[in-house]
């Protein structure tokens, strides 16, 4: 059953569930009144679709300020864009040069899609500031392969003391992942059991190898162990190790690896009873082939290692022969499907719901210049970043997505470009095992 | 039907032909009143069998200094062997450097088992001082991945005005393939119509991926061009487009793919009339996976790429990483069979022949602690030399190993742990396509 589909969709009419919409704090949203500053930190694909999607979303952002290590291609997004954007060189490692920063743009809040080793520095400059602060993706040490919130929740007192917000991990996954979770929470399910989150990219780049997005990062998280929540606690898995053929609506069967993922760590703790919580990600063979010969060969090594007298990192120098993931988008073909495939109780009955959003790389590279990676990435964060200024979605302190009400942040991403479908289950139909 | 077979093997007696033996020089080999001094220069594999059999060769080498950039590893091969051999440091790239240590050892011959880039500084070095040359891979600039005789070839002159001899590629092939040549033509053929030279490793190391030889020249070699010469003309092929299935005796079938190999351009040269002569290589499929992913990411470019502020060559940034060869050899099991299938004409009636060695890895490692692919490189350069400081080989000049007597060359082959075997084969039989 066909529940909400796709572009121009409201949710206020067209969603089926029991409980009280606010239509309140989307109308809220949707006001044209407020007008806000906002610092984006990174430059790379996701960088692009952010300032991309700011400056469409005139009625918020008045003013944006796009700022990288690298000059030039902050220059070169803003050359793509109508509306001036302001262009700035940062060293976001630095929580001085930051702070610098911040104090001359003076924004609302700092939209930080930078590399995740700047998580702290910029969570730093932001409270030293008095500035509301937003990620993507979670901060792991440089010479660990590990991701956790710990690091970024230790922050919580600091912030709520300041009377600031941090909205942690806000792109699609996580970010719309967790947001799906909540919507189905309090919309379809009184009790959730079971969580899968199903990452699935059935596009084309042509290239022989190429990673969506960041290789150094990509690589580092998908050769590192399989982790998953069951009954109360985590179980490992060896990297890539546990998989199986899943059906993607409009893509078809793909096969689809288990893999520790950072919205399971916050999932765990913030949907009350929930029994397992597991994360698929979809991969071609030949790209396995190339990460398991390049993980063989020591080329996804983090450690330095001595070259002619320097140290060289062989993961870093792979990035660097790599091509640019924000350069695979003209060619990029084919689709992505992300979503959550869900098992609970309602009303004493069993029930299953699968929410997802089907992407078009070629759509979203005419739209903002970039692929449906960078795309389902960047517009979350700018959703996450405009529920923020427009008060619909702020309490001091450090956040994850599924702390706060759904539905605004459901309305909005239909309206900006990545439309969802909630689909109601058979008994057996698109099953997980 | 079988000809000549393995160790102890006297070829005065066994071998059946119809032209006089060279018994007197192979005599002159022989004899125990040769004193001479042998400075070898290049520590690696190659470097360690040839020092362990000079060492064998008591009666000839009286005294032997092995020499490279890294003291430790030329102490290490040392170590190993009961005789005292000195060992020295050198920068093989500097002809000066050169110069000064051949001037300390007073070398009688100087086996260069370096790198191929040092060809011609040890060339030079040579001439500077007197002393005769050996080598086993023709020089190649390090900044094109090209071998070919003609930089070395254009010391002819000043070799001979010496009186001096340089001998080039005196290892397996070339080297033995070159003389399995000379020693067809010489014995069982009127005229030579084609040459295939036929190179299996069928050895298995245990690693997931490893060059047996260095890395570095390994790869420059195999993932260029393939070229052959048919009727007076050289033709290209895509890198290792052109294969078959052959099977090789004591191993069995193996895919081989046809190569560019530097002792084709000697021997289209010095096989008068010859129509066609091919290169042949064995690869297993793992391997080939390796190359190409490698290739295809870059890591197998030799142009330098800036790395955080350094120049980095990918290639040799990926040797760094890679196993040292002449670690592979303690866990190295399964055989090597190298050879050369040549057609032609005797008394007027085709003929064709099949003269290969077959070499087990355990067994090299236990003789001198090297697998095989060392030592079938490393014993021949030490037989090149016994026969030049016995005079057996010598003529002023720059050679390849096709320009002598092949009788005494085959003969200290089966005396040195290469035996051979002469196989008269019957129409279809080892066919190559």
């Amino acid at each position: 059953m066909f529940v909400g589909d796709i572009a121009g969709f409201d949710a206020c009419a067209a969603v089926h569930y029991d409980a009280a919409h606010s239509c309140e704090a989307i109308q809220r949203t949707n006001r044209a009144d407020i007008m806000s500053r906002v610092l984006i930190i990174g430059a790379g694909g996701v960088g692009g679709v952010v300032t991309h999607k700011c400056a469409q979303a005139a009625d918020v952002f008045t003013d944006i300020c796009l700022a990288s290590r690298t000059l030039s291609k902050c220059e070169r997004i803003a050359r793509q864009i109508k509306r001036p954007i302001r262009t700035a060189r940062v060293e976001a490692d630095s929580p001085a040069n930051v702070v610098r920063l911040i104090r001359r743009v003076r924004p609302d809040v700092v939209i930080n899609v930078a590399l995740p080793y700047q998580d702290l520095s910029i969570m730093e400059a932001c409270l030293a500031t008095g500035v509301d602060y937003l990620d993507t993706a979670n901060y792991e040490p440089p010479e660990k392969a590990k991701f956790e919130y710990r690091w970024q929740w230790a922050y919580r007192k600091r912030y709520e003391k300041a009377g600031l917000m941090a909205l942690l991990g806000c792109g699609f996954d996580p970010g719309v992942s967790n947001v799906f979770c909540a919507y189905a929470q309090k919309h379809y399910f009184d009790e959730i059991h079971s969580v899968d989150i199903l990452d699935c990219n059935a596009g084309s780049h042509g290239r022989p190898f190429a990673t969506n997005f960041n290789p150094e990062i990509n690589i580092r998280e998908i050769s590192q162990r399989g982790k998953y929540w069951e009954n109360g606690a985590w179980h490992d898995t060896d990297p890539l190790s546990v998989h199986q053929s899943f059906d993607f609506p409009e893509i078809g069967p793909r096969e689809m690896y288990l893999m520790y993922h950072e919205e399971l760590e916050s999932l765990a703790r913030n949907i009350k009873g929930v029994r397992r919580l597991r994360f698929w990600m979809t991969f071609g063979e030949q790209y396995l082939t190339y990460l398991h010969v390049l993980q063989n060969v020591g080329m996804t090594r983090i450690d330095p290692v001595d070259y002619e007298g320097h140290k060289v990192v062989p993961l870093k120098f792979l990035k660097s022969l790599l091509p640019e993931p924000s350069s695979l988008g003209p060619t990029y073909t084919g689709k992505t499907n992300i979503g959550c495939l869900i098992e609970g109780l309602k009303n004493g009955r069993r029930r299953r719901v699968y929410i997802y959003n089907v992407c078009d790389h070629a759509a979203c590279y005419r739209e903002v210049k970039a692929q449906a990676v960078s795309y389902t990435t960047g517009v979350p964060a700018v959703i996450g970043a405009i529920l923020m200024v427009n008060k619909v979605w702020h309490r001091p302190g450090v956040h994850n997505t599924e702390d706060f009400d759904p539905d605004p942040f459901m309305e909005q991403l239909s309206r900006r470009g990545l439309p969802w479908v909630v689909r109601e289950l058979r008994r057996g139909e698109f099953r997980v095992k």
